[in-house]
This record gives structure tokens, C-alpha cells and sequence, in this order.
């Protein structure tokens, strides 16, 4: 018998898990991604903030599986899925699969609004963070040589819409930026006195979390000067300019935490999706009639076996991985009998979930307990170490967030990508 | 009586310097650079070959002044120099000096063959630094997808032009990312067959060094896998192509680091330059005709007072900021009488000169002595850690360069920039 071939679409912590699952069993595996390299996202807000570099939160995908000889690695976008031949496309090849794994994640979503695209940043990929990066150190160059005050205040505005994890993170090191790390590289402005605004639909933040944490989340960014408009939905999204309902905010930078929107490529699959456009799927994470293809990762939405709506966290993205390598390989081996009549079905095991709120300050909740402040700091510090990829990363990470902890700087606070033809 | 303002265009190494000659002095100073960083130039081309991440070898220029309270910072471009009215001219203000010190460095040249350009891309800022490495990591990912042997030896062959330490640097980082890096990640290709050719012009590398060296680097370099072609200038240049008088290269990538060029705005100044465009400056640094306007650093053409032409090097830059600064000082103070009946000349300290040739080898130049392998390496990596500026950058640099030693792994391998539309 032929070696069957699994392609996973999407080298994210999906697609890594899955593929690492068939170490050393009967499946060939090949990787597609359109990067060359696997993206730690959770810290993609420190790229944008400086506070990391970004080859620091990334590792070449193929250098995961360096030694793990059934896994090959193809750097290619697919631009077509042929669910009856078994056949991807890419712009210059065709691939077959016996199973399909897609793990392609979700990328920023503006709610059907695409023309807000324009003039609000999403963070989803290490060119969204450089760039954010980029106009955020670019504005305060600005401020510091403008005369007018209205202008200077519009440059030193920052707007971020959406009070998720994302969202919260990112005001928190943006106001850590402005008032601490900023404050004294310039002389004709008081960075101190950059506004941070962060705009959340909801009443309160990070709804995903108890009520009390949401609070101590508000009060925290609030004291590190962030002002936070909760109950307040985008009215409409203009160059330079973000309307609420209750006002008018113009800011040089914008960025979109807001929402989230399946890649256009998931539509062709001609299946029924949630209102993000992510593929329903079955329980085993199959998609409906097709118990060869998989949708796993952030692009799968998924009730569990509990009945429980798997999060688009690390963790879950991550356990969904390793579930779609076990069922293939049931399948591959023809595991039968006692427990095997049915495919089995993925069940998400919550170990909690966290976010920081800058410098000495997170929230965490796991196994019903929660906590605040320095403790939960600390184990969001310990967690994410943990999980980067690479011995080098993890190193050079730490190094750079004692160095940022114990002096207040940042020493990613470049402007790059600004050259235009020489003069 | 007001108090003079100095303003210096461009925060290179001379700029750098010159601004910190006046520290506690009556002057006001004035940094004006389109960048908002000082750039370690001479690590650019481990950068480009992946070894170390932008940031690391880049610091704003700003913060190296936070505590220097007469210099001010200004990222904006200079369009216009009027040496009558003595104010300079960006796209949005006017600038009025007493002083001023051109410090812009200069540009990659091509000879006068603009249209080379295109093809082969220069080294001299970090942008084109992350856009080599983007170009040279693709062509690998490409190869590694290739079914065609002769479009995949075209992907795996990388051209350097120019035999100067540039050259030979980067050829040498090429030949170990290739041989050595990438050797593991890659399964379909064998990355030790990738081809790099250094071409130069002359009959040896490294002219300005003893030819010993030259012979050495040249040696070293081929005991690397990089195929050297001595007095073999470029015949024409086309995309994907080098043409030299016994034949054609195909190459997916090509860099150029064979010739530099004033930036065009020196031209406007009226004065007599060099081949290179570069203003022939008196021995005291001044521009011909205008006491207060001074030319330093690379963009300078100058023959010092013992009649030694000064060479394009970060010490030669640094010496002649300081001189500037000086002459300035000299001036400002009113110093009067013996010593000071004429300005005070520049004169170049030659401490050596250094260019590493890959992993334990190097070649360097200093009071007469020469030195190669694996002391002139330690000196080279010692000096060069030793003149990075800011503690993060020095501790983030050796630790890099310490793991690649040891593990032969290079963490900046990664792919930016390439981000198309999301599908």
C-alpha cells in the first residue's frame, strides 16, 4: 500500500502540532505555508510596541522539522481546493492529498466594513506589527518637530479598537511607550502626554474573562493613562479619524483588534461557515461529508464534544492539531474494535487563558481560579517563554524583557521601511 | 551675543561624533538625518545574511543625546542648501545655521550605469540589508520547490560585486549560511552545492591591504566554496545576469558592493568634487571658499594634513566629526594667539583596519602589523562589539554570535516584507 499523504495548509500552532503528531508513523507530510516561518502571535503586540525585534518571534518552519524526516516544507500560497479530486493549487503547482489539514488561522475582519481596512491597521503578521511599529515611532518624530498644537496632539493619538487580548495588550504597550520608554529621547514634546484611547462595542473588557478581572483590566490600563470608552461601537472609520458615538477622535494611528474574518479562500469550500466565514465543523473536526479534510486552529469553528465553542486561543489551536493527526492515524493503521466504531471526537481542554496589561501587570484564569496583578504577570512571562520556538528566541527574549524591565527601554524602537529612492 | 547653532546632517559616525564634541560646549546643536536611527554600518552585511536581526545593530539616534542637553534630533530629508542665506531646506520648514556640517555619507554607485540598479541591489541601509536576506532565503524556498535543475541552480547561485570588505564579508556569510545554516532545514536540495561568486575588477581582493592579506582572503575564501574572479570587471549587468569578459552568470541574486556615490543633493553645493561626487574639502575639513560649512565622514574627499588620502572607514569619520567639532569650538571661544593664528588642520590617525572573512577568520592591518586567522578574528569581533553603541545592542549582538559559533545556526532566518493582499 501507498504511503498516504497528508497536506496541512498553514504552519501556525495548528498546523505544527498536527504535523510534529506524525513523528515517526506511516504518513508522509508535507507543510504549505506562504511565510517561511512559523509566527509566536501572542507576542506580535511587542514587535508593534518595540519592544522586540522581529526574527525574535519567529523560527523558520523548517527548521522545526529539521529532524523529522517524513515532514517536508514548501513555501507557496494555495490559491485553489478541490475537495473532489483531492488536489490544491498553487500558482505554479499542483499538490494531492489523501488527508487536507487546514490550518490556515483567520486574518483581520472588519465586519463586512473592508474599506476601514484602509485606515486602521490590523495585527496579524510580522509586516502588520513592523508597520505599526513604523507609523507609531514615525508620528512622535513628527510631533517633536510640528509647531501647531492641534496637529502635534493628533500625532501623539493613538486609537485601538477592540478590547480583547489583542487590543488590551497593545494599549498597555503603547502607553508604556509614550510615558515611560519615549519620555526622555525627546526634548520639544512631553511624550507623557500622548493619548491612548482603547474602544471596545461591549460593556466591559476581555469578555471572555470574569467580570472582575475585565474591571481590574479597565482600572489598570486607566492608571497607565489609557483611556478606555467601553459600550461604544465604530460608528464609521475615516483617514486619520475614528466617530463614536459620542464624539469624534482623530489620532495618526489606528489599529483594528476588532474582529476576525476566515481567508477568502475557505469560501470556495462550499460549505456551511459562522458568520466569520470559519467552516462549521464536526465534532472529529472533519469538515461535514468530507471525513478526509480537517479545519483546525483559529479557522475552525467548533463546538466540542461537552458542547463547549473552542476558543481561538493557542492552547485550543494547538490540541486540535495533535486531535486531527490522532483520527488520521487511527484511520491509517485501521485501528478497529472497542472504541474505534466511531471516529473519535475532540474534546478542548481548558487550561485557562491570559493577558498582560504591561510591566508588572496581567490577568489570568485557569481551572475556575483567577488571578491579577504581579502573580499573574509572572506566569504569563513563564508561559510564553516556554512556548516560543527555539532555544535562541527564548534567550534573546528574556534578555530583552529584563533589560526593558529593569531600565524602562525598549530596543526595538527603529524606524525601518521608511526608504524612499535615494536622493 | 546668541548663541551659535551647529547643524549637522546625517547622525552616521561622523555625525555622531561631532554632535558629542560639544557636549557642555556654547554651541546649539541640530541632528538632522531622514533615519531615526545610527546604523552600525559595518555589521550590515550580517543582516543581509541572516545572522543578526535590524534592530540589533541599529540604536535611535535620539536617545544616544537623551542626556546631552544643547543637541536636538530632527528626522526629516534635506532637499535644499543655500550657502549664501546659510539655511538648509525640507520638504516642510526652513532651517537657518551658523555652522554647518555636512555628514550625509554616501550612496551605492554604479559608475554612471544607473540602469544597473535595478538588477543588483546595494548594501548601505537596513532596508536594503532585510530586503537582500528576504531575496537570498526566497531563492532557496523557490529551489527547494523546483523540479527544473538548471532554473535550480540559477536560484542557488548568489553574485557579489566588489572585492572590498563588503564584498568579501558578505560573500563569506553567503558561502556559511549555504554550507553550513541551511544545510539541515532542507531536504529536497542540498544547499552545499549553492554557488557564490565575488568578482573584482583589480587583480586582488582587499587593495587597500598588504597583498599578503589579500592572498590570504582570497584563499580563505575559496576554501569557503566561494569561486573568487580577480581583474575581471562587470561587462553588463541585466536581470538575473552578470556578463564578464569570459562569460555570463545566471544568478537569482545579485548585490553590488563594488562603488559608491555623493548623494545628489551635495551637488547643488557648487563645489569641486571627486569622481564620486564627493566635495574636495580643505585640510581643516572646511568646504572651499566657506569657513563655516564642513564636509566629514565618508562624504568627505580629503587628503589630511601629512598629505594621506583618508580613507572611507568608520575611525576615519568619527576622527574627522571630532576635528569639525574643534575647529568649530576654536572658533566659537575666540581662541586667539600662538597655535591658533591658522585653524587647525585635520590629520588621519591610522589604527588599522579589519574585514572578517566568515567564522574564526579575519584580516587586519594596524601600526604596520598584519594579522590573520583566528586572532585578527578575535580583534575584529572584539573591536566591533566594542564600538556598537548602547549595552542592549553589545549584549544582544555577542549572544548571537556566540550561538552561531557554537551551534552554527543563525536566528535571523526569516522571511519579511514578502506580505501580498490577504486572499
Amino acid at each position: 500500500m501507498n504511503i498516504p499523504r497528508v497536506v496541512i495548509v498553514g504552519g501556525g500552532f495548528a498546523g505544527i502540532e498536527c504535523a510534529k503528531a506524525f513523528k515517526n508513523q506511516p504518513v508522509e507530510v508535507l507543510i504549505v505555508d506562504r511565510q517561511n516561518h512559523h509566527l509566536f502571535q501572542p507576542l506580535l503586540y511587542q514587535v508593534a510596541s518595540a519592544g522586540l525585534a522581529a526574527p525574535e518571534i519567529a523560527h523558520p518552519i523548517r527548521s522545526i522539522f529539521f529532524n523529522q524526516d517524513n515532514v517536508e516544507v514548501l513555501m507557496d500560497e494555495i490559491t485553489g481546493i478541490d475537495l473532489e479530486k483531492r488536489r490544491l493549487a498553487t500558482p505554479e503547482r499542483e499538490i494531492a492529498y489523501d488527508y487536507l489539514v487546514l490550518a490556515l488561522g483567520v486574518k483581520t475582519g472588519y465586519f463586512g466594513k473592508n474599506e476601514w481596512e484602509r485606515h486602521a491597521r490590523g495585527l496579524k503578521s510580522l509586516d502588520d506589527a513592523t508597520a505599526i511599529r513604523r507609523e507609531v515611532l514615525h508620528a512622535f518624530e513628527k510631533a517633536e518637530a510640528c509647531a501647531d498644537p492641534v496637529e502635534r496632539e493628533r500625532l501623539m493619538t493613538a486609537v485601538v479598537i477592540g478590547g480583547g487580548p489583542t487590543g488590551v495588550e497593545l494599549a498597555g504597550a503603547f502607553a508604556e511607550l509614550a510615558r515611560h520608554v519615549l519620555l526622555r529621547d525627546f526634548k520639544n514634546i512631553n511624550t507623557d502626554e500622548a493619548k491612548i484611547h482603547l474602544i471596545e462595542a461591549q460593556d466591559r473588557l476581555l469578555t471572555m474573562y470574569d467580570p472582575a478581572l475585565s474591571d481590574y483590566t479597565r482600572r489598570t490600563l486607566e492608571g497607565m493613562g489609557v483611556t478606555v470608552h467601553l459600550g461604544c461601537p465604530v460608528s464609521d472609520l475615516r483617514e486619520g479619524e475614528v466617530v463614536l458615538k459620542d464624539g469624534t477622535i482623530r489620532a495618526a494611528n489606528l489599529v483594528w483588534a476588532a474582529g476576525i474574518e476566515a481567508p477568502a479562500i475557505t469560501r470556495t469550500l462550499g460549505v456551511e461557515t459562522d458568520r466569520a466565514g470559519r467552516p462549521i465543523v464536526e465534532t472529529d473536526l472533519s469538515l461535514p461529508g468530507r471525513p478526509e479534510v480537517f479545519v483546525v486552529g483559529d479557522l475552525a469553528s467548533c463546538v466540542d464534544q461537552a458542547g463547549k465553542r473552542v476558543p481561538g486561543l493557542c492552547p485550543a489551536a494547538m490540541q486540535m492539531g495533535r486531535h486531527a493527526a490522532k483520527v488520521i492515524l487511527d484511520e491509517v493503521k485501521g485501528r478497529k474494535g472497542k472504541g474505534y466504531d466511531v471516529r473519535r471526537q475532540f474534546r478542548y481542554f481548558d487550561k485557562g487563558s491570559m493577558a498582560t496589561i504591561g510591566r508588572s501587570h496581567a490577568v489570568a484564569e485557569s481551572m475556575g481560579m483567577k488571578f491579577d496583578g504581579f502573580v499573574a504577570w509572572l506566569m504569563w512571562l513563564f508561559i510564553h517563554l516556554l512556548f516560543l520556538v527555539g532555544f535562541r528566541n527564548r534567550a534573546a527574549v528574556l534578555m530583552q524583557w529584563f533589560y526593558a524591565y529593569v531600565r524602562y527601554r525598549r530596543g526595538a524602537r527603529i524606524i525601518t521601511g521608511l526608504e524612499r529612492p535615494p536622493a
